[in-house]
């Protein structure tokens, strides 16, 4: 008998008829064996649609009230799920953040879990309930509602886990697990039967967009079993653990993102404290830098590169017609037809060769190298964006990752495709 | 300077440009020096989709989770307008029912308050926030959701006014104030300054669907003065208060209702224990009896007639199926071509002479009685339904109620005219 937390994403409790899915799929836990806690998102869109609401009648609503008026959209799909498995013949008992012992700070929209208690859950546990959790949500030190932002609700049911010593954390969402790279783009890509925290965090960080970091993280810290599966099928996910006693590859993953830009600044003298001038501009403004590169000075000037999300491009080219003239640099150049590729993996600390390799299999594919940055255990360049299916491709090959199996297309529609690449809190 | 608690039904808050304008009446208090303290219903049609969502999960919900995924509505609306208050630059704070310090006893969906805090309201006021409280829901002692049934919203805030000792609970609608008579039906009814609790609950129990019953009755015990007034106009409505100090008629006002229907069982044999059996088989089937008349008993047979809510008819028939055999009755005969008038008035108690009056003007004016109840403030007679609006216009003129000038029809819509005759809770 295992105690699990089962955590469903809004794409899986976006309608009556899968939640009576997610609600069979709980049941047939217990009918196993097996103690469950559920913890779920709020429904499809409904997020959205109390951000237009909030929106209509405030331009900048009060973050207490905007947590609270979003906190309802998971006490809608709680008690939902909570009727639905009452109506199969199991009891269920749902559970606002307030009720699951979700303590966080006060800091509305980004809050921090400062406590979890466990006690009604545990209570609810040995009366022969389901408790089912909203995500999202905890409650500060003066009674309000708190919402923890984005990957809220993967970080709740890590806490919950935590909270009440579950065996593992099942976080369900509509891929089923953490692949070598992309499927879509690598056809060869294999998944994962099991991952490091670390090599995870990397792999997210550059792009893998299959769990919030935010619970990965957490899950690190206190020690949780994350198993990433899918809300569509029964087969095994990857497990996210300490210790994942797999084969040790040299490199885990490959990751890539084209959802970042590169700017250059073109001459700018070669000057103590010019870096700081302009990535101090930058983090005021709130454009999140990812890589930096300099290029070697010549004849007093240099060249500064940097990469940032597509997002943060018009504040940056705000700080930039403001600093530019100040460093007295020539001129500054937007390209926003890059890719990042990231090959991730805890044994690259052990094996001195990973660059040399990866740089000599794009060389040989003529692909074209605009930057590099490094890490223990992350190498990550810039190419052309046109040629980053082959880069991810050849590198996948290369380090010995391809699959003796292609990978075919799921049976995925268009639209649950659209809803894969579109990121769920 | 007074402390005013102001109620907002569903119609007022139904859409983001309603709550704007809600948000503006609130700050029109502060405004001319008043303090204040919002109630609110849940926006439009929120509660019936709900409901439906529920339904499409299951048959029989459990009461706790349909209260507290009821009670998200009222949330939705209170952050909206504790947001449209803070965009016009006044400070403002949401309640939820807990927050509010509403504590109920355990019935989900029908929860009566057993204890009211004022801690957070009051401290909020005097730090210069507008205080806006979720209507219709409050916290059990499990710390659990309840609502309050129908009704809900207007005891909130009674319960609210006096919880902080509120000067005045205005309720606003989309009826101007509490009338001698409908003025749909009767064009010379007057709008009342004041009316008596008692005088109130009987139009209400009588069909004028002003107020809720159970308000005015937490208002009358706890001694809360009401003010009925329009959610579109600055006109004065009606108090409801202990003394109202008015002229004192003999009658208060007149109150119709066609939603019940009259069954009459023939040719009953009139033994005792026969009206027992029939009313008790009734309640158990959860049929609402209103009037009861017996005719005098003949050779040994009576009639018995009585009168309920048209939606318990198929439960009534069910019971009648059951029990007219068991009683040896001939048959039982459903009329639902009724309407019920009456005349309310505290002032009837010491004028004998009502009866007469009214039996003969509907006499004159042809009008057959099919069933007459009296209370000592209320005189209801049974008629046709085709005769009830001219019943209600010949009582009025004969009971000196007419106002001199006829009333006009408001520039309501027909939508609001629909809304208004829908009872909101």
């Amino acid at each position: 008998m295992s105690l699990i937390v089962a955590k469903f994403g809004g794409t899986s409790v976006a309608s009556p008829e899968r939640i009576q899915m997610v609600a069979k799929r709980l049941i047939a836990k217990r009918q196993a064996g097996d103690q469950v806690v559920a913890v779920v998102s709020a429904m499809g869109k409904t997020t959205d649609e109390l951000i237009g609401l909030a929106a209509a009648v405030n331009d900048n609503p009060p973050a207490r009230e905007m947590d609270r008026l979003l906190s309802t959209g998971e006490q809608v799909s709680m008690t939902l799920l909570a009727m639905a498995i009452e109506s199969k013949g199991y009891k269920a008992m749902s559970f606002t953040g307030r009720q699951a012992g979700i303590e966080t700070d006060g800091m509305h929209a980004k809050a921090k879990i400062i406590k979890v208690h466990n006690e009604r859950i545990m209570d609810a546990l040995n009366r022969g309930y389901i408790p089912v959790v909203a995500g999202f949500q905890g409650i500060d030190p003066n009674g309000d509602m708190t919402t923890l932002g984005r990957g809220g609700s993967d970080t709740t049911a890590v806490a919950v886990a935590w909270g009440i010593g579950a065996d593992v954390c099942e976080i369900y969402s509509d891929v089923d697990g953490v692949y070598t790279a992309d499927p879509r783009v690598c056809p060869r890509a294999k998944k994962l039967d099991a991952i490091s925290y670390d090599d995870m965090l990397e792999l997210s960080a550059a792009g893998a967009g299959v769990l919030q970091m935010r619970a990965v993280e957490f899950a690190r810290k206190w020690g949780v079993v994350i198993h990433s599966r899918s809300a569509f099928s029964d087969a095994e996910g990857t497990y996210i653990k300490e210790d994942p006693a797999m084969e040790e590859a040299v490199i885990t993953g490959i990751a890539h993102d084209t959802s970042e830009v590169k700017i250059t600044l073109r001459q700018v003298p070669d000057m103590t404290g010019v870096a700081a001038k302009l990535f101090s501009g930058l983090a005021a403004d709130m454009v999140s830098v990812d890589m930096i590169i300099q290029n070697i000075s010549e004849d007093g000037f240099t060249d500064i590169s940097f990469t940032c999300p597509k997002a943060d491009l018009d504040r940056a080219r705000n700080t930039l017609e403001r600093i530019v003239p100040e460093l007295n640099a020539r001129e500054y150049v937007v390209d926003t037809n890059i890719a990042k590729v990231s090959l991730v993996g805890t044994g690259m600390k052990s094996s001195p060769g990973v660059a040399a390799l990866a740089f000599s299999t794009l060389g040989e594919n003529n692909i074209n190298i605009l930057a590099i940055s490094t890490s223990p255990i992350r190498l990550s360049v810039v190419v052309e964006q046109s040629q980053a299916t082959e880069a991810v491709r050849c590198l996948h090959h290369a380090f010995g990752l391809d699959s003796d199996s292609i990978f075919e297309e799921t049976q995925l529609s268009a639209e649950e495709i659209a809803a894969k690449m579109a990121k769920g809190r």
